[in-house]
């Protein structure tokens, strides 16, 4: 039996039998030619066969076809492949809601979120969940160098890491327990142990927010390292892994890249501004800023576009949020006041949080109590403390998000496979 | 200010100030001098100073220190650290449950999970830990060498995939919703859109079982491809990354696996028995097998002997399963009362489950009602086989127990970060 030979491979097959397999994602029938425009994992090839084809091929189907390798000038590969004998092996529906070479841009997004294997098979559906794929990859082998070890913690924990009441409740066997708001603890327990540690997995927050920017269950990209001097370490690694990821995406995907309005800048200069300064600008610019704990995402657009004119990348680290409006284990800068923390913007949306964490017991005892929280609540996770925790911190930048602002896409939601909200749990 | 040298690094510093960081692994006086082995995440490096350290130093403090890299033929690296300056970043505890340096195998697991971070830092536990990553990693990069895709999908869901009452329920805002028990449909949703996907994650078992191999959250490796001719196409694509991803720890651990019982064969030539071959077998070796429609645990073990000593790997494929055992999307052998799916069984246990699945919309609706289920609770997964579905197949390998089983471990949680069970949902 002939082996099968993707799309991208053919070139190398020229005069040969090959078998190819793929969807019809064209078929166009003259008086005494049939071609079909076949696509597979790798890529597409044209097919030319007789009129009279021994089956009915429509656009969709799933195809297995042996064919030869033919040399054609005029074809936009250079060869095209004569169908020798063709089979059907997954019909498609008379009526789709749209085809594979559709314009993504033209569909509703709820018919795209309906459909979304459909969605898949366009070139803007596929390419945007091979390049979050790659970012999500680039993100590990990126830390991965830098001798970060993976870890996979559970997502089913007995109380909160963020505070707040957007939990979303299980019912584990007789007991209560809920889903993960982030790996937090986990990661720092991995410091303890490794030093430096990432993991890439789903978290969830109960927030019945109707956004173009939240989702209720979103992928996390979170790394945690030991011996750290302060935030400017974690902005460093940040830096540097992001310009690395950003690389990558621009080798694998240049040509793909042309149907977006996508921006891959080096992330080795983007400024760094306090929160303080970032309200004067506002202030300056007239802008709106009745802002006492966090920004709007009107301030974080504008900010965004000064950074831009100023620096040339629109893209800010924040530093220096108020302590307050920070989850209890922050670690505060020196006044006491503000936060050892920041926030990435990107091109005017906050894709990464970060920061130091607090690393005595102590410490993080008072925090809890200062809050109102009973530390003995904590005591699985305030145990850890006592195995030599050094300084340190770590960083969560939403895969989504940053897939969502790379493309220049309008809603997180097209670079989310299945989107859960406070509407959707389905498909 | 000096930069940050990693242990594994310092062998080309000779003669060199430096500064190191990492958790103090064994601390000794002597009347003259202290001696320090300290451990970070690249590996461990001797230390030797006064007797008069500038600071009090203990077991698993986390450490700075600057110092004079120097020869030293009677040093087992060829080389110590003079330590210039010392700082203690992190305090240990006075008394610990055990050491970075105790034999992980005299602690009781009970302990082991309430002090997990300490347990990184002793080489078995780091080892485990590392060895699973780099199974995982393997994992991946294997598939995505083959044009294999990786995808994200929802762990939030409104139905169950693999029947039973064994599903975690989560108060979604005014709605019920589950836990996934796997991505089984979304890979499938993947194959109508990328032919070939990948994705590894947590899915979720409510099983009471409170057994040495059973966990309620796992991290399932799956892929699903397209375009198969039957189940043999997948036990072939396993065989392949199973002995990549066993090729690639047997490289990266070499010394490491000394500590263990470890087993990495070549799995390219594990044999594939029928489930009836199985039970006669069992009954020749008057093997207990009272077996209607699965393999005992008893079972799986003995078979993994039998071929051992018939085809020289612990392995078998075990293949045609009677068809009313396995999920509604299970494809049907040719005789139409067995499964087209495999268990691979590694080293006595079952670590894949995996199949080709119905791929004709018509076939699944049947399959359901001949289980007594109203499709139109599957309709939103069903629509996605209107596209051109072409026939399909994958598989699931529990990461947990496959590395638990090539370690040669006891306790599928030894090699859990934070096991889950239906005692255990904390820290």
């Amino acid at each position: 039996m002939l082996k099968r030979v993707f799309a991208a491979d053919l070139g190398t097959y020229i005069d040969t039998d090959v078998l190819v397999k793929g969807w019809a994602r064209f078929v166009r029938n003259t008086k005494s030619t049939t071609f079909i425009v076949l696509q597979d994992c790798s890529g597409t090839v044209q097919l030319v066969g007789p009129a009279d084809l021994p089956v009915h091929v429509k656009r969709e189907d799933a195809l297995e076809i042996v064919g030869r390798v033919r040399k054609d000038q005029r074809a936009a590969r250079g060869f095209e492949v004569d169908i020798i004998d063709i089979r059907v092996v997954g019909h498609s529906a008379e009526s789709l809601p749209f085809l594979s070479r559709s314009d993504l841009t033209d569909i509703g997004l709820e018919t795209v979120l309906d459909y979304r294997p459909l969605a898949l098979r366009t070139d803007r559906g596929g390419t945007i969940f091979r390049v979050e794929a790659a970012l999500v990859e680039g993100f590990r082998s990126a830390l991965r160098r830098r001798r970060f070890t993976e870890i996979f913690s559970s997502k089913i924990v007995s109380e909160g890491t963020e505070g707040g009441a957007n939990l979303f409740p299980i019912r584990y066997f007789q007991r209560v327990a809920y889903l993960a708001q982030s790996p937090q603890f986990y990661k720092e327990h991995g410091v303890v142990g490794l030093e430096r540690v990432f993991e890439t997995g789903h978290v969830y927050r109960a927030e019945p927010h109707a956004t173009s920017r939240h989702l209720t269950e979103y992928y996390s990209l979170d790394f945690e390292m030991g011996f750290i001097n302060g935030p400017e370490d974690i902005i460093a690694v940040e830096r540097e892994i992001l310009t690395e990821m950003f690389g990558n995406v621009r080798q694998e995907f240049g040509e793909q890249l042309g149907q977006f309005d996508a921006y891959l800048p080096s992330m080795l200069n983007v400024p760094i501004w306090t929160f303080d300064e970032c309200l004067d600008r506002l202030k300056r610019a007239d802008a709106p800023c009745d802002l006492v704990d966090d920004l709007t995402p009107e301030a974080e657009r504008q900010l965004c576009t000064m950074a831009e004119k100023e620096a040339g990348v629109s893209a800010i680290f924040v530093v220096g949020f108020p302590l307050s409006a920070r989850p209890f284990y922050t670690f505060p800068r020196s006044d006491g006041r503000t936060a050892a923390g920041f926030d990435l913007l990107f091109r005017g949306v906050e894709i990464t949080t970060g920061g130091q964490r607090l690393h005595s017991r102590r410490d993080l005892e008072h925090a809890l109590c200062q809050r109102g929280v009973d530390p003995h609540a904590f005591e699985p996770h305030l145990r850890m403390f006592d195995f030599g925790m050094p300084p340190h911190g770590g960083l969560a930048i939403g895969a989504e998000r940053i897939t969502t602002q790379v493309l220049g896409l309008r809603n997180v939601r097209e670079a989310t496979l299945y989107p859960r909200d406070v509407q959707r749990m389905s498909p």
